[in-house]
This record gives C-alpha cells, sequence and structure tokens, in this order.
C-alpha cells in the first residue's frame, strides 16, 4: 500500500527535525565551523537527504532561529495571557526558561555564538541582524514585569536595568554551565527558584 | 650613563608585562588560534621581542595560567586573614571578585577558553589539567563560607552546592557581559550587591 500524503509530510518533518536538532548540536560542539557534512553526521541521515532539505548553511542558520523565535514568542504569549501578579508572571517566565534549556539549550548556545560573530563573512547581515534583536522582547518583557513588580511590592527597588541585567547574566552563565557540564546543572539547578532571589526586595 | 642593573630588570618585566597584556586581549577575542604575531602586534612589542620572552605559545599560556593562579591566591590569602562574620566574608570576597574583573577579564574569558579544549590538540596535557583544577580551591572556599554562614544564619538553608553552583554561573554570565558589552555592563553591573541576594535567607 504506498504511503498517504499525509503520512509523507509527517515523515518530511520529523527528517527535518531530526536536521535541526543534529545541527544544534553540532553547531553548540563545533561552533560556525561545522559543516553540513557534520550536521547530517550527528542527524544520522546522508548529506544528500540534508542538502534536499536545507541549501546551504545559510538556511539552516535561518531555520534554527524561526526555532528560537517560534518558542520564545509562544512562552511570552502564554505569560500576557495567564492571569495573576507580576510577581507570579516572573516566577513562571523565568521557571520556563530554565526548564525549557532541555530542549533549547543548543539553541541558546547557538544563537550567542552568532550575536558574538561581530564582523563574520560566514552568516550574512540580514541574519545577524535578526540575531541580535531576537531577544529583545523578552527582554522587553521581563524589565516590564519588574517595574510592574516594583508596584506591587513583589520586586526589591533596585535600578529594572540592573536587575533585568542580572537576570539575564545569570541565566547565560546557567545555560553554560548545562552545556559545559550536564550532571552538575541537573543536580545543582533543578529549577529558578534561586534566580529568582536575584529580585528578592 | 648605562643603565643599572635595576632599571634594566624594571625595562624586563614591563616589556614581559606588555606581552602579557597582550596576549590576554589576543586570546579572549580570538581564542586559541591567536598566533606569536597576534600577540605581539597587539602589545606593540617586534615578533623577535616577544619571542625573546616567550619561547611559544606553550610559555604564554602557562605564564598567563600562573598569573590567574597568584591573582586568586593572593584575594584568597587575604580573606583567610580578614576579622568579620562568615557573611562579611562572603561579601568581601565575591565583590572583590566583581571589581577586579576589569584587571583579569580576559584571563578569566582565557582560562574558560581553555578549560573548554577538552580535546584539542593545541594545548599539553598538564596544562589543561592546570586550567581545570585551577578554579577549585576558589570554588571550595566559596561553600565553606557558605556552610559557616548557614549556622550564623547569614545564608539560606539550601543546598550548599546549589548556592555554590548558582553563583559560580553568574559569575560566570556577568564576566561574559563584561566582554561582550563593557558598557552596559560598568553601567548595570556596578557591585556584586544583587548577586550576594542569590545567598539571602
Amino acid at each position: 500500500m504506498p504511503r498517504t500524503e499525509e503520512a509523507n509530510q509527517r515523515i518530511r518533518e520529523e527528517q527535518r527535525e531530526k536536521i535541526l536538532e543534529g545541527a544544534r548540536k553540532v553547531f553548540a560542539r563545533k561552533g560556525r565551523v561545522a559543516t553540513m557534512a557534520d550536521v547530517a553526521t550527528e542527524a544520522g541521515v546522508s548529506q544528500g537527504l540534508a542538502y534536499r532539505y536545507f541549501a546551504n548553511k545559510e538556511a539552516l542558520f535561518q531555520a534554527l532561529i524561526e526555532q528560537v523565535m517560534q518558542s520564545t514568542h509562544t512562552l511570552m504569549q502564554r505569560v500576557v495571557e495567564m492571569p495573576g501578579t507580576p510577581g507570579e508572571r516572573l516566577d513562571f517566565l523565568l521557571s520556563r526558561i530554565v526548564k525549557g534549556r532541555h530542549k533549547h539549550l543548543e539553541l541558546v548556545e547557538f544563537v550567542q555564538l552568532l550575536s558574538q560573530m561581530q564582523s563574520s563573512e560566514e552568516i550574512p547581515d540580514h541574519l545577524r541582524e535578526i540575531v541580535v534583536r531576537q531577544g529583545q522582547p523578552l527582554r522587553d518583557m521581563v524589565r516590564q514585569l519588574i517595574i510592574e513588580g516594583q508596584a506591587t511590592g513583589e520586586v526589591a527597588g533596585d535600578d529594572p536595568d540592573q536587575l533585568m541585567t542580572h537576570i539575564f547574566a545569570c541565566l547565560d552563565g546557567i545555560f553554560r554551565l548545562a552545556l559545559r557540564d550536564p550532571e552538575r546543572f541537573h543536580k545543582h539547578v533543578p529549577d529558578a527558584r534561586i534566580i529568582l532571589r536575584l529580585l528578592k526586595p
């Protein structure tokens, strides 16, 4: 029995996701020197198949960046729609970011890597622009919730930019630990509870 | 009038420090692909002079690592000798680490870079061993002060390893910010006050 169009579509999506997963791992590990061949090997597919889904490294970069942006957007939407005080929303948002690391860790590392390529010829300007900007809406949301949380007395009365900077620097360090030493990370950073203390009045 | 031996010695020390400073900057910026030629250019000296002080990149690595270890050792010694409660000592220690970033930032980045070279052929085993271990005494001291601070009620009663892991991950993120965006760092991370909140009961 020939496969239905639906089944084919599902297979294509699974293969595409498998290649993207391999790309996340390889880029996080090898950085920008990683090749399409590395990606294919990591994903367990042939180079030919990898190229059928992504014409070149640039197309892969683009798809990976879209995944980060989509996932951040979905999380932010949930925070907008949830009930609760500003402090409760901050708690939810940061807890989800720390928990979501499992899936998006390599992606986070990859984005950081790209954002550090200030003048690389290997990443086109329009992509670099997107990468540099992609974290901004999330930073804006955290900053806004900090200000609202200060009004309700749930957040310390420091300069909101100082608080926000500390939160994101701390998350950055936590994510790097998770990549470098996953075992220690899982054991010692079970949730966002200690990180949230940075905001404690 | 010929220079005295003392004056010659001072000049040699200044030149050596200038080359090491250039090396810190170049390694932090370009990573392990940096060459002796890059170091010499950054330091504003000839390649010949650079080679007179350091036979090769390995000798440079070794000297840089010794600088980190020496500076950490001096700071820890001060903490051992200072009066005050465990909480006050933690405060002093972490404040000094955050303040000391100006001088040792590139060095910190360089050490992190080396510690990530799990299987590089460019750094000999004995040096990698030293790099991986060099942070351990400082981590041990912070962990011990956390436990003592819990006994005096100055530090939150969480698992000491969890607290320690958060402190060092946060410092790591803060140092990375300082390298990536010094202006934002200086404006938004003036001291260790907010970081110390991670330990707040």
